[in-house]
């Protein structure tokens, strides 16, 4: 039999075409090879100091290495599925290159610890990335609340309006929700910067290894502690995807709102023509394809969730092949994430807000009865029968098609007698929002306290 | 600006280029291609045929697409992200090739019907593969199941022995699982094979068109019936996902079977070398990795699953965008399936069974109990009253590491009575697997007579 | 030990607490009572006739279990969590009422096959309740699409106005998805509604049965064929999960419709105020929570059928108890699928359509910019040229602020220079709706025609 | 109409009974009571510390609620489907109680920010449980391991024999998984324990409230900034869910392995008969059904998690009655996460270990191949070459049915020339393990060490 591969001579027989094509895995996990590299140059660096290899060999390695990253990354470098995986062939290439010393890499590791520090590599670069894109979608809102601190917009609750918000202020409770993605990321990175390097096929290896130093060239925190975990372990992969999935929903929900508001009935934002595009038959066709797209998203990554939890579920110890469906679902969580980061700031960057037609539209809908209410508390009604005082107000006006803001002194006092001027003038929306000024409320003041304290803590990351 | 966009003379600018690359799909969706030219060829001839276009731009268009199909195929054809889509690359090259005519292909339709055509065509193509490989797969188990029509083995519940049963009725559960899924995939294409073309971009189009004729050509079974449905409905790839899910699903139950067969302490079962893969650290391993990574793709086909009814959630009428994302995931639930049905029958093929060891693991774990209780019962004793007895029996041979088999008349008495020399015989597995000669019992007979009959059907298809 | 198991000799020690509290399932499965009764009817019937347990046992039998049913129905049956299940607690209370007799009825039989089949029973009821919904909802649906055949709206594409339509047609898209899914809960129902009975617990049964009569006393249609699969198999329960997600995902579109359509921006239509709900702290509110909810349920169906389907992967054969997982995901998809429908088809009797405002919304957008550029490839225009000269038009109009409706014929001339009267007239809704008489076309004519058709099919249901 | 709502001035008509039903939610709501009345009080509290309130109102409100507080705990509260939810259930009663004072506590707050804050208040305390059955379960497995540090057993990839390890190393896999899964409990808790009362609607509120001070007293760590963000956040719930599913699926993986283990032709452990159940007709079945239902129940936390995924994609800011839907997800994740454990750590202290079986099962697969391949790497060869030759030698004696330990010295240097006594004892599973001894190997001493730090840690929690 054809000896490629390393285990051949177990075997009477090569494996079958089609299982040898289902079990290759080079043709996604062919994107992990700066980290393979970088895994394997830190190994044998760590097996020439301590002993375990020939210096000259370990040395050997390593400029073979570095000669096969240039390879890949100039592209001349030869992916074969018969080698099932990125880290088989760049060894192959290893062997074909300096001869005998590439045989000694593989000494004290195994492919599956291997194979799981790749991945944590790769998604320790995919979350510091995703971390800078998120600063850079928070940036692209702040930028965009603080020239809206003082639009009056239709605060909505179940898509009805309900209050007068500024626009500035709906902004920065997407940017509380980014702010929140980062922590998770964050978190998860916190628990997937750990070195598996040394658990071997799943039992420890039996030579005089250096665990700490392998991850400190690296740049792991820290290392795995149980040696049948740090194979097993693929919660790395299922927290970035659920961290992944919540982020995109978050986008799902803005992009909804940019949906809705370019519609013709809203109409009060609309997206540059460079980021929307058209129709094949109707002519006149401007679609905000990409919030469409965005909005969607949150399918893939939650579908990618969904798998990894499943891969994972009822998996017994230690590493089971089962683990190579980690990393097509995670790679696409994390491209993903990054996609719509990137064409969500630009979508944001690229909104044309009408502030008239934002201020016409918080027009209707009485966005201002609740301030009656609170007015008539404030001067010693119990706020449930104020409440129910306006309620009763609203309705008549809503018979009749007459706004809040048309009623007399006179016909306010039919619904409740202890109005006076002032219950008009807590009418008007300006009113309404300036004095929501405690921390969180929607006054213009308040929402650019919140917005330079965000900025200066964007700076300083 | 440069007019590459179909739409462009609508746009005061061109797509910004990051929103370019994200809303492409030809990277994707020109696996559709054969689909889309033989809608558009059959779309070309009903506008000729109809007069909406001279029938000599008509059959310039077929010429066209049939040139460009061949580019296609031999790999010559040049796709470009800047074109969007598999349509639009088309439709250009065809106006490149053959001048004005080309113009005319796209009346009254839009990419919306088109696209939905052609989906729908590569899915109904999809299905009619799985159909074929269901059949294979459910040969594959009957004549492993014939080869065991008498092969004693313990059937488990709870993975605890239970009853005797024979190997190849347990392969016959797997061929009713089969059987349903075909039945889902046929019923799937009752709804999916109908065409949506002249559903235009949502409300029908104003030109004379002959639904029915191009519906006819493309093998159509039907018309979708509204127009705004026909341009949003993705039900059909729902419908496919799901199919597929539950259908892989099943296939992880076998692989879990086997992969426990495989393992030393079971060792009831081996695969062909040609079916296991070795490892790089430890040479003596030979793994079921087929398996392992089927079980595994349950969570993609359960994934894209997930994604699909995430992508329809609360989407508004008619089309939109998001739509795009239906086509990735159902490639990929479609690739995955038809995957592992291959992998699935292959494993079949090369399972070799140790029917010596199947029956040695049958006489741990008093697997005839039931048996001894049912005779009990036939002698007269209320089914719980004989079963309690047994219950008590078992425990006190369990307590003294016996077996079943090896009591005494007088052991039986102790706790059963009414037993006689009968009831000795009830405790051979062979009595109990013959007894069971009803529809769907375990006897050989009726093993048998399923086998035959299922074959038969098979042959018919 | 106490005795309450069923099988409590084969144990020295009762179950733990925590465990048996855990392991229970009587507080939700008790659902299935009336079918559990049912099915031991049967059985009991057919063990009689077989004569396998004397013919006065079995009479006294189904007399015992009839008082049973009336206790379960007027609520005086003690359920307790001691006796696990919804089989054992009548077991149980059966051996009380009639004694010895009692004993007899689980012969020939398991709780493996006993709770298949009653779950089984469950769906189907479940199901043709669900298919009398779905015919209810089709026929507000209908209903209300015949009243609006006539009402010009805007029909959407990207949430863009794109074409005109009647709002008629685009409700009938809804009743093309209504019926898929009726269609989808039919052939779960033909797979759904076979007998599992006579499997025992997984290999068929010693005794001289016969599964065809129990079948047809339940009206099942056939019989599970393989034994092992009839314990196991929970196709059915996945299959209709499914197809009440892919329903509850359709109803969540309407819904997302109708939150926006009682917008106050468009404000095309109002929900009945019985079907509208309030505010605690803003009096003016009158939000659509029930159209929100539904919307919302997609996710706790879908939410269903992955739990499902992750409940079946790698599950070995036969039983396993992580069945029992089956019933509280299945039972909650059955009500929140019924729930939603009462609810869907009262939302659309309680819908007031504000047609003069739907008249209104469509005139934004420039929705017949199509039927220009079809008028000018009728005159001889390749279709790409003309959709290009109107959407240069479009543009130039959309940035001076003007409507299609208002150029003259002269401006017109400037960007197709063919255009003549009739392009004038082709820019009017109405006929852009007329001339699209086809099949599935919005033409009036047409959805009167379809509308007709599906009422004379629902009537014949 | 009825005033049974607090709303229900502004409508004409009271709702449909059947929305009614769909819209409430106190039976399942009313779990919150305990955090709604502490929240209560803490927002009357600092209603009459500002004096928004009169102070005696302020007085009497905090009584009613503490007596309200005592009727929901002794059962004699009586929840009203009418009254829709807990929060209108508890405020109407505190009405009926002290009358005009009750109207009062509504004041500068909405439902929206009410019902945030107690389900922010109930998942802080079901996290809190959890972190402590987190640390329980861990316990359990810490003095098993320590029970079986030296207990070899045969460590398994690919459910085939490996390698050599303790069996206390095994445990401490999980011991791992867990402990990270109290560290994203942990990390979820900060993001969860923010104060969003004074959000109110959703705009802040008009009265001059102590956001600080009603978040001192609930103990929260802070506030939310962005009103906004406060009553539409669910993050939290899905982060709880996330975490919740990602717990389970390890307790699958534990439970796959015991049920494996209990199998007859393992049979190295078995489950105290307390934490087994029978079968209604085999009489010997002894069911591990703890671990079956435990394995299935990641499908359930999975799908809770995909529904409130679901749920929050695509909606719109603020408030949208959607969010309603989060409840009975989130409760049973909740319930779900701490039920599995409770059962796992009886589980894992339920268990018997057969370490003479264990002992038996390593001798079987080679598992000391690599140890050979060590050994001839430390003598110099490269180890490709070294696990070539050991690759063949193990084909050899699997193909004559003997084992590695049967070798002789001669037999062995066919293969491995430079072979010595060395090799032959490297062959022995306790040296395998022994030479393991660096950080997370399999060495005894390592596993001991390993124990030491854990419970100290635990003990200092």
């Amino acid at each position: 039999m054809k000896k490629s591969k390393p285990w051949s001579t177990r075997f009477a027989k090569p494996p079958n075409e089609k299982l040898a094509q289902f079990n290759a895995s080079v043709h996604f996990d062919k994107r992990l090879a700066e980290f393979d590299v970088a895994a394997s140059v830190a190994h044998a660096q760590m097996l020439g100091a301590r002993g375990i290899i020939p210096a000259k060999d370990a040395a050997n390695i390593q400029r073979g290495l570095k000669d096969i990253l240039k390879e890949i990354r100039n592209g001349a470098f030869h992916w074969q599925t018969e080698y099932e995986d990125v880290h088989f062939n760049i060894e192959r290439r290893l062997i074909e290159k300096i001869g005998g010393a590439g045989k000694r890499l593989h000494t004290a590791r195994s492919r599956n610890d291997q194979t799981a520090a790749a991945l944590r590599l790769f998604l320790r670069a995919q979350t510091d990335h995703i971390l800078d894109l998120i600063a850079d979608a928070r940036l692209a809102l702040l930028e965009l609340a603080e020239k809206h601190a003082n639009t009056l917009a239709a605060g909505m609750t179940h898509m009805q309006t309900a209050q007068p918000v500024v626009f500035g202020h709906h902004l920065l409770a997407y940017d509380d929700m980014l702010q929140r993605d980062a922590g998770r990321f964050a978190d998860c990175r916190k628990r997937l910067n750990l070195s598996p390097l040394g658990a071997g096929a799943l039992a420890g290896v039996g030579f005089p290894i250096d665990r700490r130093r392998v991850a400190k060239t690296l740049g792991f925190d820290g290392l795995c502690q149980n040696s049948i975990d740090a194979v097993s372990d693929r919660d790395f992969a299922v927290e970035f995807a659920a961290a992944a999935a919540l982020m995109t929903a978050h986008l799902s929900r803005f992009c909804e709102e940019i949906i809705v508001w370019c519609s013709q009935p809203f109409g009060c934002v609309s997206l540059d023509d460079s980021f929307c595009t058209g129709s094949s038959i109707m002519p006149q066709k401007k679609n905000p394809d990409a919030a469409e797209l965005v909005r969607a998203k949150t399918g893939r990554t939650a579908g990618a969730l969904t798998s990894l939890l499943m891969m994972i579920k009822g998996q017994p110890l230690a590493y089971n092949k089962d683990n190579q469906e980690d990393k097509e679902a995670v790679f696409d969580s994390a491209d993903t994430a990054q996609n719509c980061l990137v064409i969500f700031a630009g979508m944001v960057r690229a909104m044309r807000v009408n502030t008239a037609r934002m201020r016409e539209l918080l027009d209707s809908g009485y966005p201002t009865a609740t301030e009656l209410a609170d007015y008539l508390t404030a001067k010693g009604a119990a706020f449930k029968d104020a409440h129910a005082a306006v309620g009763a107000l609203v309705r008549a006006l809503s018979d009749s098609g007459k706004r809040l803001e048309d009623i007399t002194l006179e016909e306010l006092r039919r619904y409740a007698p202890q109005a006076d001027k002032g219950a008009l003038l807590a009418l008007r929306p300006e009113n309404a929002v300036r004095i929501r000024n405690h921390t969180g409320g929607t006054a213009p003041k308040e929402v650019r306290r919140q917005i330079a304290r965000r900025k200066a803590a964007l700076k300083k990351r």
